[in-house]
């Protein structure tokens, strides 16, 4: 359990960037370089982030061994926004064992022939388990947004494909994140929000820099020129998307240190809401167990 | 990389463990209690082990870029030997990214209407990750060679179900790892030898600290009656399985410092075997990145 002044100091972090209601949501009111007032160094950074893993570690034991929660953490952003290195940064340290990272990449044709969400549905976390979705069905209503053509490799009966079709699927999308959270899945999605100038800077570097270059696809600086369309269907997303049960928080991604620490405080603040122990057996287990003392007591050998 | 005197110091802890050739392999020549002649207490066994699992991560990264290799880990013993937490401390550390940990328990209906290796197969690790198989298909030759009764449920046509049942599923497994290391996974198998004292130990370890009791199953204390049939299967099993390219470990288990820095160890080599490195671009994609970098350049905004 975190002690209340630790848990006060971590929900004030995460408070300004977290979204529970949508409708008054706007992107511009957030500042892709904000850091919260905090003047740390990386380094300082980095070593709170640690704290974190490791509480975070430690946690993840019961979690598993209780087998009821489980977590669902979604990450969506611009490309070079940090992603992946976030996710390392804050998971690393956590057991592989009770921890899943999925990324979604293009869909593949068996893929395309379910319904927009089977993919990621049959991807979620077991209970007991963190799930991480490195991009999520929020594809559907961002890059598939801006580009409506990936829209007609879905195959939809065109009746059914109009003018709604993006509220709808936002509608949809809400309604199932309130069903699998009754079920006991706890929802975090982190919209990284880097500045169009940071994107460009760390383009730069991996072009720069040649073990970098893997990362580096140059259709990414094509998708540059639909900034402004993505940043609208992001925007109208967390509108649409926005709950108590499945909060976005809109994290600044300028300055990586910053981006890792929210992320970090948003996840322990959710997992120390969930109140986990180790289960305690009932009366029947319990007898059980004394049985198993006495058989193992008495074996000749 | 490694540099070779470290190299060469790795391989010679690991050797006298490495089964390449089944023939002559006896599980009696195995001490569960053998410590390698090393004299380290458990602080400083855990430091290697960090050393390694640090190593490890950065080698991950590039063998993620690279997106050609695969490592696949399996993890069988008996109950308390160790596979949860040699897991827990040998690979976190390690991005979750890059790695995925299954853990079989009982086959539900749907796998057991598919063969035996099915479900098994269905979660190999994709190319460029380090998958890790809590228990795997040699279940199938072990607590089912030792229970006959589960091979009942799997529902084969009787007249495929003769005498030799055990030693055709052997040969399956094995060309199945032909197979499968030709297609650019490294296999490492571990069997964790615990001894049968040892594990009467932690049983009641488990039984006494109530935050370790949800891990104990009474059914675990009968299955200590078959103990002797359990090491005449991992015996057979090991004997005709270990190859090259997918070696047995048996790793003594009734020190879990050691346990823990032979399974390191053995994956450092393992991967160090691989000599990795970042991917570099071929003519045409080096000239892609020159055109990305004039475009990034000529933006107006």
């Amino acid at each position: 359990m975190l002690e209340q002044d630790i848990r006060d100091r971590i929900q004030k972090l995460v408070h300004p960037f977290c979204i529970t209601k949508g409708e008054r949501f706007r992107l511009k009111d957030f500042d892709p370089g904000d850091t919260g007032g905090m003047t740390l160094d990386k380094a300082q950074g980095a070593e709170l982030v640690q704290l974190g893993t490791k509480w975070l570690a430690e946690e993840q034991d019961m979690l598993y061994a209780q087998d009821r929660w489980s977590l669902l953490i979604i990450f969506q952003a611009m490309d070079a926004a940090g992603k992946d290195s976030t996710i390392k940064h804050v998971m690393s340290g956590v057991n592989p064992q009770g921890c899943q990272v999925f990324s979604f990449k293009q869909p593949s044709s068996e893929e395309l022939d379910h319904d927009f969400m089977w993919r990621y549905v049959i991807r979620l976390p077991e209970r007991g388990r963190i799930g991480i979705f490195n991009r999520s069905y929020y594809e559907e209503v961002l890059v598939v947004r801006v580009h409506p053509e990936a829209l007609k490799r879905e195959k939809l009966p065109s009746q059914l494909v109009g003018e709604e079709i993006w509220d709808e699927r936002l509608a949809d999308i809400a309604r199932f994140e309130d069903y699998v959270s009754r079920q006991g899945t706890k929802i975090l999605k982190f919209f990284l929000n880097v500045s169009r100038k940071e994107q460009k800077r760390r383009f730069e570097e991996r072009l720069e820099q040649p073990e970098k270059n893997w990362k580096f696809s140059p259709s990414d600086v094509m998708e540059r020129k639909f900034w402004d369309d993505y940043m609208e269907a992001f925007e109208k997303a967390i509108q649409a998307t926005a709950s108590k049960h499945a909060p976005w928080f809109v994290v600044p991604a300028d300055n990586k240190w910053f981006t890792r620490l929210v992320v970090e405080a948003a996840i322990v603040d959710a997992v120390g809401s969930l109140g986990l122990s180790y289960p305690k057996l009932d009366a029947a287990k319990q007898k059980e167990l004394v049985a198993a003392r006495t058989a193992l007591a008495h074996e000749r050998s």
